[in-house]
C-alpha cells in the first residue's frame, strides 16, 4: 500500500491500494474507534460499490447509515445539501460520527462542505472512485456546491481525516470519464514533473490503468506538497490552477454542457501554452508534446467559442484581484509560475482587443 | 471609545462607543481600504439605521451595496442563505469585498455564515444593535442558520475583522427586546464575575441603558478571554452554556414560539442552580441572587413544560458526547465549571426517572 502524508492544518494520510475498497473498514475504524458512518454517495456508485463499503465497514465493528442522490453535477446544489443536512439530522449524526464521501468529485464535494458546517463541522472521510476524484479533487480539503450563477461559488477548506484509493474502481469508469480526469494528471506533469508527464504521455486512455496507482500517487504527492505550502489558496497553490481560468470560461460559456471539466482543462492548458509559446515564453517543443498527449487521451485543444467573447468571463475568476489576474504560465514541461497581470495586460497577452465591459 | 482585543486566530477588535454608528466608515476604511461594503441587514433595522452607516461608509471613500431581508427568526434559514449569495453574486462581490451584518442576532449568525462560506470566505464586519447581538453572538466567529429540525445546526466559525458596537442603538429596542439580550448578559456575570452581576443586579430593564457600556464592555471582554483559550468549542469555551442546554429544550419544546432565546436562558439557568442548591454544590443566597435578578429583568424562572418531557431534548445537545453530557454549573455567583455527566447521573441531578428512549 502506497501512504501519502498530507501536512495540512489537520494533517491526514492518503492511503492508495488495488482492492482497498474491500478493507476500508480497517482503515476507518482505527481513525474513528466508536461512532457511525454516514455514507454520502450517488445513484450509480452505490449499485457499484456500497455494498463493498458497509461490509467491510460493518466487519471493522462499525454502523452505518447511507444517503444516496442522483448522480451528476446538477445534485451539487443547495436543495441536495439541505436532502443531506435533514438526512443526517434525523439521523442524530453527532460531532463524535464521520461523513464517509464515496463516488467522484460531485459526492466529495457536496460532502465535504456538509462536513464542513454541519453542527458547525464534523469528521468525513473521502473515499474517491473516479480518476479526477483520486488525483485531485479527495486531496487537498476544498469543498463546494454549485450556485445558479456559477460553479464552486459556496464552500469551505475541510480536510478529511483520511482519503481511501482503490485505483480498482477505475475499471469501471467509461473512457470519456477516465479522459476527463486524465487532464488534470496531464496539468500536474505540465507544473511539475516532466517524469510524471512523460509516464502519461507513454500510455493512452486504454492502457493507463496499468500504471494508475502510479499515476495516481505521483499526483497527489505533488498536490500535497503544493496544498501544505499554502493551504488556503492565497499563493502557491494557485499553480493547480493552471488552464483553469480559461477552462472556468469555456464552462461557463457553454452552460456546463457541451465540455467536462477536463476537457475545458485541456483546452486552457493548450490555449495558454499556445499563446506563450508564441511570445516566446515557453519552446514549440512544450506546445507540441502538450498537445499530442492531450490529443492521445481524446481530449480537445480548442473549443468553437470566439476568443472575444470568453477573455471576459476569465474575469469572473474566484482569484481575479480587482485590476489583476493570476495566470500560470509554464515554461516548459514540469516547470511553473504565476503570471499576475494586469488586465490589460492579459487581453495583449491573448492577442486579442479589450472590449467595452471589461 | 472602549476597544477590546480578541486574540483568536485571526484577531480583530470590538469597538464600543455611543453615536459610532455615524463615525463607523472610519473603522471599517481602515480595514478595508479599497474593495466594496455588502451590506445585510433587516427590515427594522434597515429603516433606523442604513442610512446613518450608508452615509459613514460612503463619506470615507467606500462604495456600498444592500440586500435587505425579513426581520424575525424565520428568516435565519437555508432559503433566505441563498438570497444573500445570488445577491453577492450577481454584484461581483469579491474576496477583496466584505460584508457588513448589521442588525441583531439573526442578521450576524446568517451574514457571519454566508461570509464563511460564499467563494470559500469573504471578509466580515459586525455590527451589532441588539443587545444580545453586542454582549454575545457578534464576539466569537459562531455563525449559524436553523433546519426545520434544529436551531444552529449548520454553520461555521468565522471571526469578524471587527465588531463596532453603538450603545445609542439600544434605545429604539422594546423592553421585551432588552430583556432577552440582559439574560447573557447575567449568564457573564453569574459564570465569570460577580462584579458585573452585582451592576447589573443594581439596575432594571428601565434604567440599565446608563450602565449599557460599561456592561457591554465587561461581557464581551469574559467572553474574547474564554472565546480566545478556546476558539473551536472543545473545553472552556462550554462554559458561555451555562442555562443554554436546558434552554435549547424549552424552545425546542414550544417549537421556539413561547419563550425568546433570553427567557429560556434564564430559565435553564434558575433550573440548573435551583437543583445545584438541592444538592449543596451551590448556596442559597447564589439562587436566591440569580432568581432576584432574573425577576428584575422581567425574565421567567419557570417553564410550564413537565421536567420529564424537557430533560430528553438536552440530550440532542450539539456538544453532546455519545453517552455524556457537558452541563455547566455555577458554584457561587461569579464562578463555574463544566460537569461531563454521564446521561444516568444528569437524570439523578435532575430528580427524574430516566425514559425508555434515553
Amino acid at each position: 500500500m502506497k501512504t501519502i502524508q498530507v501536512n495540512t492544518s489537520h494533517p491526514y494520510k492518503i492511503f492508495i491500494e488495488q482492492g482497498l475498497l474491500e478493507k476500508c473498514g480497517q482503515i476507518v475504524s482505527e481513525l474513528m474507534p466508536s461512532g457511525r458512518c454516514a455514507i454520502i454517495t450517488d445513484d450509480i456508485v452505490d449499485s457499484l460499490y456500497s455494498t463493498a463499503v458497509t461490509d467491510s465497514l460493518k466487519k471493522a465493528g462499525l454502523t452505518t447509515v447511507k444517503f444516496v442522490f442522483k448522480n451528476g453535477e446538477s445534485s451539487k446544489c443547495s436543495e441536495n445539501l439541505n436532502n443531506i443536512y435533514t438526512f443526517l439530522a434525523k439521523n442524530h449524526i453527532t460531532r463524535s460520527d464521520c461523513l464517509i464521501a464515496l463516488g467522484g468529485g460531485v459526492v466529495g464535494d457536496i460532502t465535504g462542505f456538509a462536513a464542513a458546517t454541519f453542527l458547525r463541522g464534523i469528521k468525513y472521510i473521502q473515499i474517491p472512485t473516479t480518476l479526477l476524484a483520486q488525483i485531485d479533487s479527495s486531496v487537498g480539503g476544498k469543498t463546494a456546491i454549485d450556485l445558479p450563477e456559477g460553479k464552486n461559488l459556496v464552500g469551505a477548506f475541510k480536510q478529511p481525516l483520511a482519503v481511501i484509493c482503490d485505483p480498482l474502481t477505475l475499471t469501471t469508469l467509461t473512457p470519456a470519464i477516465a479522459s476527463d480526469g486524465m487532464a488534470e494528471a496531464i496539468k500536474y506533469g505540465m507544473i511539475r514533473s516532466r517524469e510524471l508527464f512523460d509516464l502519461i504521455a507513454s500510455h493512452t486512455t486504454e492502457n493507463y490503468i496499468q500504471q494508475a496507482e502510479e499515476i495516481i500517487s505521483r499526483c497527489v504527492t505533488i498536490k500535497a506538497e503544493i496544498v501544505c505550502n499554502d493551504e488556503f489558496d492565497t499563493g502557491e497553490r494557485m499553480l493547480l490552477n493552471f488552464g483553469h481560468t480559461l477552462a472556468h470560461a469555456v464552462e461557463s460559456y457553454y452552460h456546463y454542457e457541451t465540455y467536462t471539466h477536463g476537457s475545458a482543462v485541456a483546452i486552457g492548458m493548450y490555449v495558454i501554452t499556445k499563446h506563450a509559446a508564441m511570445l516566446g515564453i515557453c519552446t514549440d517543443e512544450t506546445l507540441s508534446s502538450l498537445s499530442t498527449v492531450i490529443r492521445n487521451y481524446n481530449l480537445p485543444v480548442l473549443a468553437d467559442a470566439p476568443m472575444n467573447e470568453l477573455i471576459p468571463l476569465c474575469l469572473n475568476d474566484k482569484k481575479r484581484e480587482s485590476d489583476y489576474i493570476n495566470i500560470i504560465i509554464c515554461d516548459k514541461i514540469g516547470s511553473s509560475y504565476i503570471s499576475k497581470m494586469p488586465i490589460s495586460k492579459f487581453y495583449e497577452f491573448m492577442d486579442i482587443q479589450p472590449t467595452k465591459e471589461s
